[in-house]
């Protein structure tokens, strides 16, 4: 017997529209028949770089993150402006955080961050052949990040040890270790 | 020169509260001295466990994700009720959703899914020798979940090829596979 999971949507409200986010409440048919509500949020969506300099360096940016109350070490990152292509975005965000372009783009693939309640997907480029942007691109204003640059196997030590937080920072880095084995 | 990150938090006020999340936005005190707003997702934190059988099979869950308007395949896992311990959490969603106990746990981390605007934290666990749980707690009533056993070097193939879209489901699957080489 194939169990039934779909749900079907019956209405959707919005209850908040923000600045990055909006969160609807959609009224779903369950596949036993009974109603039930889903609490959404709305996000554009965003990119991650995992860059890798000639000696095996990855980039990544320390920055303060309101929602964690701390400092986390990423790989750069952000948001999709409305229809962009993500390549395009990962390209425009590496120079925005980081300065740097690359000249060869490979995609990693793309992943739910928090399927249970969040519609954001995160798409994941590996950028090699870097080099200084022709003019550095002026970062959002409100966006302050420090550079670093460590070994691969360094920040893979630090995945092992969980002292890298971020969820999309973990995949990159252990997705292009697996795919080099 | 260390570059100065922190941001200072000035003043708070949720914008929306909701059945699972709520919406806040801050005021911020930027390292330029500026002011800026963050608008940040309060989540309680969840758990999710890779459980492995005796034949090294790994338990998933396929289920109708409203967000992702799709059904997805990911490990089981659950959102964490108030001042509950993780592990226990994790404990009792397996049971839940798969109605398997595991004899031995060990913790693989914990991530933070979108730093960038929520605060969610995903405890990861991996759960051994799997049995069948006394009775079958009882699933929250608006949740249909599929289990379904995988060989894990399948599910390991199922991620390079990008057919395994749940992040947390990534990560654990990848972190178990680079700690046994």
């Amino acid at each position: 017997m194939v169990k039934q999971l779909e749900e079907e949507t019956l209405s959707t409200s919005v209850l908040y529209r923000g600045r990055i986010i909006n969160v609807r409440q959609d009224r779903v048919k369950l596949p036993s028949g009974k109603t039930a509500y889903r609490e959404v949020v709305e996000h554009p969506g965003a990119v991650a770089i995992l860059a890798l300099d000639e000696q095996e360096q990855v980039v990544l940016v320390r920055q303060y993150r309101q929602p964690a109350a701390a400092v986390l070490m990423e790989i750069p990152a952000g948001k999709l402006d409305p229809g962009e292509d993500p390549l395009h975005c990962a390209q425009r965000e590496l120079a925005e955080e980081t300065g740097l372009q690359g000249s060869s783009w490979k995609p990693l693939g793309w992943f739910y961050l928090s399927p249970g309640f969040s519609d954001e997907k995160i798409y994941l480029y590996l950028a090699k052949g870097l080099s200084k942007a022709p003019s550095q691109a002026a970062a959002d204003e409100d966006e302050t990040v420090e550079v670093v640059n460590l070994p691969l196997n360094q920040a893979l030590d630090m995945v092992a040890r969980n002292e890298l937080k971020d969820a999309k920072t973990v995949i990159a880095l252990q997705m292009f270790r697996l795919s080099t084995l």
